[in-house]
């Protein structure tokens, strides 16, 4: 089928990884696949990152090797580094995302490494990956794109650089992430607009948070700017480290609405993705579920796009 | 001062006859006068009802005799009827804010008249009003001009066809009302611009709602459709009748956020709004307070607009 926008789910990956809890594995399959059914076409299932460190991505292998055999889904990892690449490679995964902070005290403060050096070891991930015999599509993240809990405003022309310097590494494509959630509508615009002019197509996605309550207000204003590729989260699963109380992901469910309200075709039942909230409570019991249309009900002017 | 956008604070109207509890008159008068003190210049400080019906109404004559002593302030006051005019002019109100539903079936359940019936009696209560030695603004508002709950969808051309009538009948200028919540982005574009091309400038005002997590969206599409004048509500408060559980009007202290984020100037300064939120919580203790500013704190790339 065709779909006008794609929307990539990162709450396996994203939203788990914040949870103060870990997902048993076999809800969380039952949880994937209940969503893919419900159409989603991408999703961030797991990260390959330490699991002393992160306990609730210990089982990613599995999780890939199960998502992969879904005919319909991308399947897509994030990965800190080579030894990263490395375990997704094994576990067939084909899309990797990198993040690479912008900012460069927050890359510091992330990874004790600058902005260029994590730069430098992307390329180093990606020539490895390039050397393999089953190609891998690599997406770079700009986290802190749109400001820096340290650092405060990220000038535009520095995302710019740093993405021209992920490209120029070998990257397929890049994204920009408000990791923070300081991003505002004209702001949105602005930076998708230089984005474009600097780097073309190859900026594919934005990764945005409703940390202000402006998650969906920048996601017009994106659209508007042409991004047809958001990450989102079920029940906007995820916090922002930066906040505590605060919501972190936008909410896919509502950012359903939202585009399939504007005529725009996800390919998302959202009947059907409301349901699989229960499954994300079941794996979770107790933890904050947002979110405003499994609330109020689906209106009755509400029409998936045709 | 000068402000490009106004924001009207409704809490006191909107937000508080929707509250399960009486807010009790003292504090009211305290969270009113401190949020003027921050800086807001609108306020819808009551309404003129039956008080058996809507008890935490029946303070408001005493709450006007307050609020028009307040230089910086305009004091509106919701009208459903010629009866509430008599009594808000009685009171020393300058300005009426009368509703008139733009779905029949809506219109008749709330009131048991037709629209058209209503717009008679809205011209009726103009009529009175102009026969006075005072003058007194009157803003029609046209409820469920983005749905019915009812009716669904309804019509851009009855929307207009309601306002001119309006218009016609006297009032001096006309809102837009998401009164239960459907209205999305490219729809407030849509329908405001076919308002301008109707009745121009008349058209002043959006009153949005934060149903299904797009009040902020859609204040960012009537925003560069060129509306510069915003009903909200100081931490959401007002639910939505129609949806037990969801949240109510657009959120002040988000809505400032994002306008000031954008360069806007809303003469509001937006720690001491939130601070008044501790007026709420103490007047209306157990009410759900919704916002996201406030509870992740506002961000060091924020400036209030210079």
């Amino acid at each position: 089928m065709t779909r006008d926008v794609v929307v990539c789910e990162v709450g396996p990956r994203d939203g788990l990884q914040m949870a103060k809890s870990v997902m048993p594995t076999a809800v969380k399959l039952r949880w994937i696949d209940a969503m893919v059914h419900a159409g989603v076409s991408d999703m961030e299932v797991g990260s390959f990152v330490p699991p002393q460190l992160i306990p609730q991505m210990a089982d990613t292998e599995e999780v890939v090797r199960h998502t992969i055999r879904l005919p319909t889904l991308k399947t897509i990892v994030l990965v800190p580094n080579q030894k990263g690449a490395q375990r997704a490679f094994a576990a067939g995964a084909g899309h990797l995302v990198v993040p690479v902070s912008v900012s460069d005290t927050h890359s510091r403060s992330n990874t004790h490494k600058g902005t260029y050096e994590q730069v430098a070891e992307v390329g180093r991930l990606i020539e490895w990956v390039r050397a393999q015999d089953r190609p891998m599509k690599v997406e770079a993240a700009c986290a802190t794109a749109f400001g820096c809990s340290f650092e405060g405003n990220v000038p535009e022309r520095r995302v710019s650089e740093v993405a021209e310097a992920l490209l120029a590494a070998g990257a397929d494509t890049v994204s920009l992430a408000d990791t923070v959630g300081y991003a505002f509508p004209a702001q949105v615009r602005s930076l998708v607009q230089a984005m474009r002019s600097a780097v073309g197509a190859a900026l594919e996605k934005l990764h945005l948070h409703d940390t202000m309550g402006l998650g969906l207000a920048n996601a017009t204003a994106g659209l508007e700017a042409g991004i047809r590729n958001f990450d989102a989260s079920l029940a906007g699963l995820g916090g922002c480290p930066f906040a505590p109380g605060a919501s972190g992901n936008i909410v896919t469910e509502d950012l359903v609405f939202l585009l399939e309200s504007m005529g725009l075709k996800t390919g998302i039942d959202l009947d059907a993705l409301i349901a699989t909230r229960s499954l994300l409570a079941e794996g979770l019991p107790g933890e904050p579920m947002h979110g405003n249309v499994s609330k109020a009900g689906i209106p009755p002017t509400f029409r998936l796009a045709a």
